[in-house]
């Protein structure tokens, strides 16, 4: 639940500081499942999802050093978030399991009529 | 899409400057249908909500004179469109057939997981 | 999944004959529950309500007797069928466990949008 | 994420050991707003209504000395979950502001197309 | 919100002209962003998208002369609306931005449990 | 609406005996319509994932012998189906137009938060 504005003229009444809920869906992709029979350790992946989130929620993005001169559009949000989750699944905290995934997609969904998601490799 | 922030210890860290996506949900009520077999004109009644969205969208609510050292949480807010749209219906801007209607309930959801609703009379 | 067209000047371009997908839930309301801990058996409030929308789906209702003269609006739809609904718990289609619900409310979802629902005593 | 199975012909294939995911979402009534503006604290409500499902998440229901000889139905839980939520409720877990309560309930999702809500007053 | 026929045995009581509400989605892919951050203007997709169902809503597709002969199925529709919206974007209706676009894919749901999504390059 | 238990320490209270419903969708694939316009008979389709889901409804997976010493994950159920209909397909249960399909994906979603699906060819 984040506070930002844009810069464009494209972004219109956007261009106002506002703020938008995103409901956040992350999905991991593999060709063969684990010995285990999973793709991915729900749990672990849950839970680094929502350490990741926690960085971001409750925030006004314009104040943010991160984000310093970018348009925080949700197609941007999204690949932050998968690239942060491809870090920690590089670093281990998903489990060695995790280590076979192929790829990641997150999904930012603003609104009933509005998300993007962005699919990267692992 | 509006911006806010909230005061009072409740709110934890949503006492920060943040945002939330609202989709608005109006209902409407009667005992009886009216001569077109119908509750309200959907047209008229999603023209008018549309409108009283409009004054909210896009805005930081912290800076609105209207929400002056108010806390605009949810079911505050849905108080003030089902208002709105009561004094619409009183004011005959959704039709005549729409003075027969016995109250009205908006829902605001701001995700998938938290909601409210305010209902009345008209 | 119906077609049908409206009249009278209030349903604008819908006086053309054009269509909807209605999706159906039945919600049965009672004060305490049967000696089984259930409201009603599902599977026969499924197959009663499969029965009442047999007699609707694929269908032009313009051409349909029962409704000769009458717009079939949602509103409309949904009380034909909580009183078809309520004439089959009368009946003891839903079983004798049926005889204690109090109430039944339809609501036929015609997008993500608009629905309607009717409601009332058993 | 329960398993259980029930006693009755009523329950068909059901009377079988099987189980079912529910999606407990728990609703607060009040007539008027509290101090802060709002119905509950949503994080303390949360929190209670996590701890009243960590009791019963992931078992077999069957083995619960709790439902011994019950049928432990959609409809008969969602009352055990909105009993013990009162409870919390008259105990003070949900805050001060919980107090001017004046109904609750609680609605179970088994699927898409089946569910069941227990309202009561506190 | 259409009404339509369709010819062929494999359509079973389909073959009676009756209707269907289509949500319609529209998921527009490109590798990179574009200089604002964003895949599309979502103002001008909505505009454009909405300005092709304005030329199918409220209609008896039987009676289209586009369609004479066509059976107008949910994947049939789902491609007429992309090519559309694909001449759109060549066109320049979605801005300079959207020509840096890879792919368009549109779904349409007729109803909870069925839907058609037809993908194409751009 | 199965009931079932896991194997091995990731999961955790899981690895007692619980259950879950699976709402389950299936998606067929193909690069271009058949004769009549179509992916697939919609209702065929239907038939044979009912009868797929019948063999697999109501039961506790850990005494169906096709799964002793298996860990029945949403990810491998969701491969069974995936297969089954395959296998369906290829012996014509789904009609002479199915044999034009390229790909199916089978997606069984668990809750409102976790879901798994399996794609393969045909």
């Amino acid at each position: 639940m984040i506070a930002h504005s844009f810069t464009g003229e494209v972004f219109g009444p956007a261009q106002r500081l506002h703020g938008a809920t995103y409901v956040v869906d992350a999905t991991f992709r593999r060709p063969t499942l684990d010995e285990n029979n999973i793709v991915v350790d729900i749990g672990l992946a849950t839970q680094q999802l929502g350490g990741v989130l926690k960085t971001l929620n409750y925030r006004n993005l314009d104040e943010e050093p991160d984000f310093a001169g970018v348009n925080t559009s949700t197609e941007y949000l999204a690949r932050v978030i998968a690239d942060r989750l491809a870090d920690a699944v590089h670093a281990g905290a998903l489990g060695d399991g995790a280590r076979g995934l192929a790829g990641i997609a997150v999904t930012l969904r603003e609104s009933h009529v509005a998300w993007a998601t962005y699919e990267r490799g692992l």
